[in-house]
């Protein structure tokens, strides 16, 4: 069986010169890539108890949704100013240029529920951190973070996301 | 068991004046609702011999991810101008005020293969007849198109999917 790093792709200079893009497309493209990092999601999660799902849009929804089905339990999408029609909480951060603000339902996580919070991709963390950080004010914990890939190189785990339980799959050294 | 219509929450002018929003976040933050959902388009595809799913971003990665995960398939997903890293198609159509462009990986779809369109909900057609032009221009067939919720007032059946097998899983006779 192929580990799940042949199925990523690196694509040179996107979304801009320097950037060495890692692409997930080439995991679901792929049958057997797409089960692959599902089952082995699905393994970082076998000891954890949780009652939810969230996942930033748009990338975090194909393997939030998925392993919420496969988990049996809801899934909270986590999206972008505009998108969600009821009443939201916010969160803004940090981007390499500019900022970015994320919304997520306000009854989507009740007090004491125990959340999965799942991205395609961790770099900065700074996504991760605001979907966190939006949980945690409507009452909720964070049981664990889970990714595909993790470029190491931003330094999320020993920095912004520290205080979490953080797992990935394909782990790259550069950023 | 609830029908799955009684997970659907209406808003009222959302995302502008006049609009009762159909809100499929209400089926997802149900463990029930989500499962129900599920389970009933994979009863929509009983009888329908395909090899790939695909599914516009955002909430159509939502359902078609999970499919794809229940059918052991691909996932392909068609996104927005400057979203996917390698060589796309693209189709440019109308919306009820100005444009929209949708691409797709020029891999993503090899000729002969069935794809099945999802989308979490069906309005006038537009974006799901844009992805199945680029199934079609990548020598693909459209196997089914299928949809959580469909809102007939648009006529998109009669209309611009007059050509394409169509099912959905809640009916509303509005816009």
């Amino acid at each position: 069986m192929k580990h799940l790093e042949n199925y990523v792709k690196a694509i040179p200079d996107f979304p801009k010169e320097g950037v060495l893009f890692r692409d997930v497309t080439g995991i679901l493209e792929s049958p057997e890539g797409f089960q692959l990092a599902l089952d082995s999601t699905v393994g970082l999660l076998a000891d954890v108890e949780f009652d939810l799902v969230a996942a930033p849009e748009s990338r975090g929804f194909i393997f939030g949704a998925a392993l919420a089905d496969r988990f049996r339990t809801a899934f909270v999408p986590i999206r972008k100013p505009g998108k969600l029609p009821r009443e939201t909480i916010s969160e803004t951060y940090e981007l390499e240029y500019g900022r970015a603000t994320l919304h997520m339902h306000t009854d989507a996580v009740k007090p004491g529920q125990r959340v999965v919070i799942v991205d395609d991709l961790l770099a900065t963390g700074g996504t991760a951190m605001a979907a966190a950080k939006m949980v945690e004010r409507l009452g909720g914990e964070v049981a664990k973070m889970v990714f595909p890939i993790e470029l190491e190189g931003f330094g999320a785990r020993a920095g912004l996301l520290k205080d979490y339980d953080v797992a990935s799959l394909v782990k790259y050294p550069g950023k």
